[in-house]
């Protein structure tokens, strides 16, 4: 029986065995963390090796020294290798590419994408397919780019929303995470990647940010597969419009690995140009040691399986728990996705806000609540993003059923009035 | 005998004696290189013992994963020690700090510092000490700053100039290399430390970028000391004017090293605030190789010496060369540096360049001529940059006598006519 079925006297009888459930996980004083999609200690261990790698000569080149303004040639071809493009397309960046999209905008705010500089206009407006990652908006937000939702099919962004907002001249661009979207873990569609890579938005310079985070991060043995958009933009003369990025964060380690930016040769040029005045080179020795550890593509794909070995359990209890708590209850719905890092977890409106505060209560830490959406406001208050990567299993299954029991407590109180 | 006092047939007899010097040199087909502050080989090798670090435990927090903005605990209390300062004071940076000041400055230019920002007004004027450091200048160019230079003297810039130029808003403010000076090796007195700490700008938002790139590169054992401007700035209440930057680019390896910042409270905040936008952390592997390498700031100095070891016979080299061919013809001067990278050469107006061709034409490259000036014109046509460092002894004896060859034919045939 659904929720909202129930009767009120049926409610309050399921809201007093759910206290007490809630009560008894309260009383062994938990503290789990489910916030952020960090990497498991066993992830990292996957990758000490890398450590063992002490030669610093890349094809006669020495990596310790000055030069190199954008990565030494094997790893540019490393990377352009695994993402499918040339590597002359390549700029190899430093450990985040959250910093080589932050140093893009910020590019575009002070000297524009072959037009007027954004700082100089009024108003500059991004599309934010919603929900999304945080640390985008939180870009958008220091440069002052006012954000506009734009809601998720289960094939990706909503594109008759966006044609018709990309008529509007300030409006300027989108971040995207295409595969494995952060939070669904949804993967666009074929014919979403043919109608972004189609578009023809007012704004000449709109560009849209196509952050890879997770290309390669399959579950499963048959992971999703995403289009190489860059095949597809030279049919719609589009191949300035898009700017890919990737990095071994979540391959080898969020706190030491290797980015990637993949862009037209104009843009590439641009983004050279500005890079010759901000560095001589990034770390050349960490590249290095990067192309050394994993040979080639090949290398980085196999090297994926064992991460998915270790992270698949992770996401199974989460899931059995949802399933099992939520799965007949009519409060609650989310995506199984195929990779990436995190469960949306979308439950009755105006619901997400308590159940992050009974979780809390009860000593699991969640992703902030309307972290997901600009600004932090979830319009709705129902998007909740599960994080499964970095607790041990035995920790997500006590979490995961608080989570559940959270779910449902906030929902009957709601429904309670 | 100098050479304006020659006669005409002497000069004519000079320069033939020379250009006999100067084909047999260019007969050898040489292909030399002192254009770049580059570490030898030698020198990098003195630091492969980092690559030996491999745990990655700093303090109980696991270096590989996310976190930590600023910089492990460990490395800020390293560089603070090293630096003279509180290690709350200190950011560390990626493996350059031209990055943190092209991104301190592009911070202003943004967001402005507590003030304006600079995107928004019609003109932002830099002061720049002349000779300088081109990658400075490059900065001031990528974000339309004009550059205003500002003459050096033997102790550091011409304060008087300076005092006066700070009366005009629009000078925000200035880039100082204040030990061992790129190009000259001047370390400012600590009578021009205390006049900068002291100034009072028209700017409230006026910034000096005191770029402390040799602040432990001496080459004797009695370095040259200079005054920690942050204890001076506080009896000004200036502790907002000043950002430091340093790096291990030439402690370890300038390809991969770690740099820092040094700022006020107020400072460090705003940019910390940037920052967490713009990244996760910086590369937290590299910051605890170099803290375990060294394990303190007396573990760095003395390593220095390693260093000054290796340099000081190139220096002495090109000196010798510099004071046999050049020390009694009027025509050039040059300061006989103490540490840093580089040897200021300046010859007798109009011959900078023609000196330039010739070494090129004779297999040396030199740092282009002009570099050490704003938009690459210098007034004079008369600084030229060596740099020592890279090239073996047996190559700069070599390079050095050619160099001062093809000054002496420069200034004859100038006298000449």
């Amino acid at each position: 029986m659904t929720y909202s079925e129930m009767t009120r006297e049926q409610l309050l009888a399921e809201q007093s065995l759910l206290k007490e459930r809630y009560n008894a996980f309260k009383a062994r004083g938990l503290n789990l963390d489910m916030s952020r999609g960090k990497p498991g200690k066993d992830q990292l261990d996957l990758s000490v090796g890398i450590y063992d790698v002490k030669d610093y000569n890349a094809d006669g080149f020495d990596v310790r020294n000055y030069g190199i303004l954008d990565g030494i040639p094997s790893c540019k071809k490393l990377f352009g290798d695994l993402m499918g493009v040339d590597a002359k397309n390549v700029i190899i960046g430093p450990n985040a590419s959250l910093t080589l999209m932050f140093d893009y905008i910020c590019q575009c705010y002070t000297h524009g994408a072959g037009s007027t500089p954004w700082c100089k206009l009024d108003e500059v407006k991004f599309l934010c397919p919603v929900p999304g990652y945080d640390r985008h908006f939180t870009i958008c937000e220091h440069f002052g780019i006012k954000m506009i939702n734009v809601p998720m099919n289960n094939d990706g962004p909503d594109m008759d929303v966006i044609e018709e907002l990309i008529k509007d001249e300030s409006v300027k661009g989108m971040f995207c995470v295409p595969k494995y979207s952060n939070p669904q873990g949804i993967t666009y569609s074929d014919e979403v990647v043919e109608r972004i890579a189609a578009m023809k938005p007012a704004a000449s310079d709109f560009r849209v940010i196509w952050d890879n985070a997770y290309c390669i991060h399959d579950l499963n043995d048959e992971g999703d597969q995403l289009l190489n958009i860059f095949d597809i933009l030279p049919k719609y003369n589009n191949e300035d419009m898009v700017i890919e990025v990737c990095s071994t964060s979540k391959i080898t380690f969020p706190g030491a690995g290797v980015s990637a930016l993949i862009a037209s040769d104009n843009n590439i040029a641009a983004i050279k140009k500005r890079l010759n005045a901000q560095t001589i080179s990034y770390d050349k020795m960490n590249q290095h040691r990067h192309v050394k550890f994993f040979g080639d593509a090949n290398g980085v794909r196999e090297h994926m399986k064992k991460h998915a070995a270790i992270l698949k359990p992770k996401f199974d209890i989460v899931l059995k728990h949802l399933e099992n708590e939520l799965g007949d209850k009519g409060i609650a719905s989310w995506f199984n996705p195929n990779g990436g890092y995190f469960i949306s977890l979308d439950v009755m409106n105006g619901c997400a806000k308590r159940t992050g505060e009974l979780c809390k209560e009860a000593g699991v830490t969640l992703t902030t609540v309307g972290a997901t959406y600009p600004y932090g406001i979830d319009p709705n208050d129902s998007n909740i993003r599960i994080a499964p990567s970095f607790p041990p299993v035995n920790e997500l299954d006590v979490a995961a059923e608080l989570l559940c029991i959270c779910v449902r407590l906030a929902c009957v109180e709601k429904l309670l009035g």
